[in-house]
C-alpha cells in the first residue's frame, strides 16, 4: 500500500524469504506489503451516534464512522482517539473493543472501539463535510461508505446496556466487499 | 518495517500529505510506515496451553505463543490459524478476540485469539524449536518471548469458564518495552 514516482519494481523472493515480494529495480528496496490498520470509534452521547459525511473519496458524500489509518508509533487507542479529533473535533472516552473487521480484498484490517462522546460542539475537519448525531431510527444505512460502517453500528446496538461485550468480528461469509 | 539493500532514503513530506515519510533519493518511492499487524493464538487443550520455543532471533529460545506477521489480503483469523499451523502443526478453532495489544516503539499491533487446539500431535515447524502444551502451573513466566506474549496467557487465565469474554488491550501503563 505505497506510492511510488518512476520506480520499477519485479515480483521476486528475496532471500532468506519464502513468498514473493516487489523488490525495487533500481535499488532493490523490498516493498514488504503488509495490510493496514484503521481505527476508529462508535461514540455515543444522549443514545446518538456520531457520523461523518466523507468530504473524499472513496465514497465521497457518504457517512462513515470516524476512522482512518494508523500511524507510524500509535497505539490502537491513540489512532482511534486522533480520528474522532481530526474527523469531528471529538473528544471521546473509549470504552472497549467493539469489532476486529478484515477486509483482505484491500488488506485491511479495521478496529473499532465503542466510545463515548464527551465534547458537545463538534468540529468537522478536512476530510468530513459535516459531523453530526444520529438517532438510531435516523441512520442513513443506505448512504453508509462502507460495509464495515454496517458492521460496527449494528454490532454497536447489540452492546447497548452492556457494560462488558464481546468484540466482534466480520459477520459470518462477509469480506468486506463494497455494496454497489 | 522495510529492508533494502543499497537503498538511501531522506525524510520529507510528499506532496498532498501533512506527515514526513521516508522518500527512496534514487526513485521516489514513499515508504508508508504503518504499524504492523501480528495475529496469533492461546490455544488450549485439556487445559494446558501450546507454547514455541522461538529457533530465530529476536529472542531466540525463549517461549512463545504461535503468532506472526499477517500477509497481504488475509484475515486476521486467517493469519491467526495458518500462524498456528505454521509454528505447531496446529489445527485451531478460533473462540474469540482475546486481546488486541499495542507496541508503538515498535509499531507493531498484536492480536490475540482465544482458540481451541484440535491437532494431538505437534509437529514444529523451522521458526520454532519446540511445541508443547503446559499445564497453568509449569508455565515458563520468566523464558517468555514478549511481554505480549504474558498479557494474553494472563488474560486468557481471565476468561476460563467465559464463553462470551470482552477483549483486553495493554495493561495499564504498559506499552510493550522488552523485559530486560
Amino acid at each position: 500500500m505505497t506510492a511510488e514516482r518512476g520506480a520499477s519494481f519485479s515480483t521476486k523472493v528475496p532471500e532468506g524469504d519464502t513468498r514473493p515480494r516487489r523488490v525495487c529495480d533500481t535499488c532493490g528496496f523490498v516493498d514488504y506489503e503488509n495490510p493496514r490498520l484503521v481505527a476508529g470509534v462508535v461514540a455515543i452521547r444522549d443514545e446518538k451516534v456520531l457520523l461523518c459525511r466523507r468530504a473524499i473519496e472513496p465514497r465521497k458524500g457518504f457517512w462513515t464512522l470516524p476512522a482512518g489509518f494508523l500511524e507510524d508509533r500509535e497505539s490502537v487507542e491513540e489512532g482511534a482517539r486522533r480520528e474522532a479529533q481530526e474527523e469531528a473535533g471529538a473528544e471521546v472516552d473509549l470504552e472497549g473493543v467493539l469489532g476486529v473487521y478484515s477486509v483482505p480484498r484491500i488488506s485491511q484490517v479495521h478496529i473499532y472501539f465503542r466510545a463515548r462522546l464527551l465534547t458537545t460542539e463538534l468540529a468537522p475537519g478536512e476530510e468530513s463535510l459535516e459531523a453530526r448525531l444520529f438517532a438510531w431510527d435516523e441512520i442513513p444505512w443506505e448512504e453508509l461508505a462502507f460495509p464495515s460502517v454496517t458492521w460496527a453500528l449494528s454490532h454497536y446496538r447489540e452492546t447497548r446496556g452492556s457494560a462488558a461485550f464481546p468484540a466482534r468480528s466480520n459477520p459470518v461469509g462477509e469480506r468486506g466487499d463494497y455494496r454497489s
